[in-house]
């Protein structure tokens, strides 16, 4: 099955779940869209959240995807139900398999996430924790400024300690969550500042990674994984500004030179 | 979905995978068997795997489950996809979860694979693994003795670390593994002397959490995880003796002293 993984996001966030994709799924072709333009969907209505996702999703579809991954929270929290429903393709999002590593990592059933306003809002982490497991206790916090710092491409630095250390505040005050949840796909590119800020005796949960691992697991499930050995060439689109998105995209995928060879970077105009 | 999980093995290997199902999933019922009078699976011919496989998966059936995990190697080897494609519920085998862990930990792509018999002669994990990755160099290894020793209850001592040097021999000449895969559910219960024997540079990777956390995501994917929020009952059945079987699932269940409550063992006799 040749088609490509269709990955979808507000903006540079969700590059953390394309590397990790390329690196667990190293024959499979991405298309990727992300909504720099529109970006942040954290403090819009479902209504917007779910209109641009649908935009940006009916773009994919077009291209012929075999499967989608929605590699935004907000857009998660507020579309993936409907999604499901109506594509005829496995369709999955970034909540879940976050929720399920923290379960799996954390030993006295104190968790905290972090997200954008509308994550937060929606409530959906609670609910994929409680879902699975009832004794878990949430405690859940918005970071409304943490998106606009990545997609400016300000990574670390006194700027990024200073809001960090401040928007996590009322979370350091309850000391007692031993796992946080980055429940947005931007914040693992300011993974270490929150590290340092919230102390080294929380596991800090990146979605990314557990996603790539689930999309390899429904993949195998449906029988669609790609039997090709060639290395795939990678489409990412984005709405926005093309030089900070490319800039970004090669701080992310620095680890692996090789893997940024094989990506091209268009522009999109997906409304 | 109130009907439980089955879960099938050989003997007590498959207990390390419905630990942590008790673990990751504490919401869920288990059904599980053991066919302890039969074991070991390993030496045995790929019809009779089969036939012994298919009499406790319809031993389950007849008690309705949702879900069925086949958590031995040498049973998931020879008998996955034949099960997936005659049951009409989710089917998860031990070997994809443990290659696609294997793939996620490796640094330099040398992957180590022990197992039964049955399960390195099916070359399933080689397979698994290029399925998803063609650059990966795999070295297998069977350990025959492995089993026997685990379901005699003798887990650690002498004896044991004698066994594991000498049968992992072959493999600590090449040494060029940084990842080796237990590919058999007994293993993670002398995991620390295969540790101890391969040394501290070598991830070991136990398919048992693996396992787990992909029936958790199978689960939510096919919207039948259990909403129920009593603390569930768990039948065990071992079709061997009662007294090694319980001993032995103390043994595991140690850590989660109130788990061991939960679970009624009992003799079955499924031919």
């Amino acid at each position: 099955m040749n088609q490509a993984i269709g990955v979808i996001d507000s903006g540079v966030g969700g590059l953390t779940v394309a590397h990790e994709l390329m690196r667990q799924l190293p024959k499979e072709k991405l298309l990727y869209v992300g909504d720099t333009l529109r970006c942040p969907y954290g403090p819009r209505s479902e209504q917007e959240v779910k209109r641009f996702t649908w935009e940006m999703v009916n773009f994919l579809l077009e291209k012929k995807i075999k499967m989608l991954v929605v590699a935004c929270n907000t857009a998660t929290a507020f579309t993936l139900n409907e999604l499901q429903e109506h594509l005829d393709i496995p369709v999955i999002g970034v909540i879940n398999p976050g929720a399920r590593a923290a379960i799996n990592a954390t030993k006295n059933m104190h968790i905290g996430v972090i997200g954008t306003d509308g994550t937060i809002r929606s409530k959906a982490y609670p609910e994929a924790l409680l879902n699975i497991h009832s004794e878990i206790h949430i405690n859940a916090l918005a970071c409304p400024l943490f998106v606009p710092l990545v997609e400016k491409g300000i990574l670390q630095g006194e700027t990024t300690l200073q809001i960090v250390s401040e928007t996590l505040e009322p979370m350091k005050k309850n000391n007692h969550i031993d796992t946080l949840i980055l429940g947005c796909t931007h914040y693992p590119l300011i993974k270490d500042t929150i590290q340092q800020v919230i102390g080294d005796h929380v596991s800090i949960i990146s979605s990314s990674e557990e996603t790539a691992r689930e999309s390899s697991a429904i993949l195998e499930y449906h029988e669609i994984l790609c039997k090709d050995d060639r290395i795939p060439y990678h489409q990412f689109y984005t709405t926005g500004e093309l030089a900070t998105f490319k800039k970004i995209t090669q701080r992310i995928f620095q680890s692996s030179e090789d893997k940024v060879q094989t990506v091209v970077i268009e522009h999109a105009t997906i409304t």
